[in-house]
């Protein structure tokens, strides 16, 4: 059976969200970020950073929540969650897969680190301020990208989970939306979505 | 034709590479990087953070490089570059895939930022020290990934040109390697291939 290392809160949430999107079953190992289980060399044999999501599928061991989803969708017929490739939305696909990891995670993680992961002494303003801001411009091209269609690439994919999950890390953040009225309904409707319901409550 | 917007020693490196590798003529619009055009409103209703690269195909616009990679291969008969979904090195495609972005490139850009992008006096070392020793840890898995193996998914694919250029830039900004001897020779192989050289020279 599919095993997914995972914690809440992590972008594991991707992948529990693509395997309840495609109505998979799968053993769920659970971490708390921060456990230190996964510093533990058990868990080092697994991810050798220690990180989430890990997927496991018999001799199969994957990191990298965009590699997961991919695997999923190529090996368990996931095809209703890409674009086929001579679909006019497969580019647009490619994209927003890539544009979460490639632009947006890494100023929220830069702001993470800078509220949160480091001690307060070592904590920044300066630097936290300029990730969220730097994040805001990143986000314009997600409103962009919604202006005439309710999903990034047609109908619901896989890059949704990536580039939504993203765009909701954002807002968890605190980043000012109020002009980016297609990102607030954007948010809205992937919420409202079983899958990502029960991924989230994970 | 193809026409890529480049500018040296950024991403587009992995673009111009994956488009010399599957021997495919192109034009190049050649930026250097910080060049005000970059910034102009021209240049930004191509990308809207005014980065490179950017691939355009008749109407098709497509950012991220590993997107870019995807789309080549998928839409201009690249399968040589990219593992069938059959095979055993698939999973490692994917991962090596997303690894660049996820794991490597984002503390490569923080020593960036921290060394060069910044104005001198709001550099930090503190910062510039940390994001270089996480990369240190982050090469271990992909030295452990080509143990057994000259590519990271069997033959060489679109997956080494993703990590494999992080790779590069982690060295680059002068990351310790003596103790990653197969990330070493690794590197020296990626260099000699005839569609890095015209790449790295564009």
């Amino acid at each position: 059976m599919l095993k997914l290392h995972f914690a809440p809160k992590s972008r594991a949430i991707r992948a529990a969200w693509m395997l309840e999107e495609m109505g998979l079953a799968y053993e769920l190992v659970s971490y708390a970020l921060g456990d230190p289980q996964m510093r533990s060399p058990a868990f080092r044999a697994i991810h050798p950073m220690g990180r989430v999501p890990v997927l496991e599928d018999g001799d199969v061991r994957i990191m990298e929540s965009g590699a997961i989803l991919e695997y999923l969708i190529s090996r368990y017929g996931g095809s209703a969650f890409r674009p086929d490739v001579d679909s006019p939305d497969f580019p647009a696909y490619l994209q927003w897969m890539h544009y979460a990891e490639g632009m947006l995670m890494p100023p929220v993680n830069s702001y993470m680190v800078e509220t949160f992961f480091l001690p307060p002494e070592r904590q920044s303003e300066v630097h936290a301020k300029r990730a969220k801001k730097l994040l805001g411009h990143m986000l314009v091209a997600v409103e962009a990208g919604l202006e005439d269609r309710a999903y990034l690439a047609g109908e619901f994919t896989a890059a949704d989970i990536m580039t939504g999950s993203a765009v909701m890390s954002a807002r968890t953040i605190g980043v000012e939306m109020s002009e980016l009225p297609q990102l607030t309904a954007y948010i809205d409707r992937l919420s409202q979505r079983p899958a990502y319901i029960k991924a989230a409550a994970l």
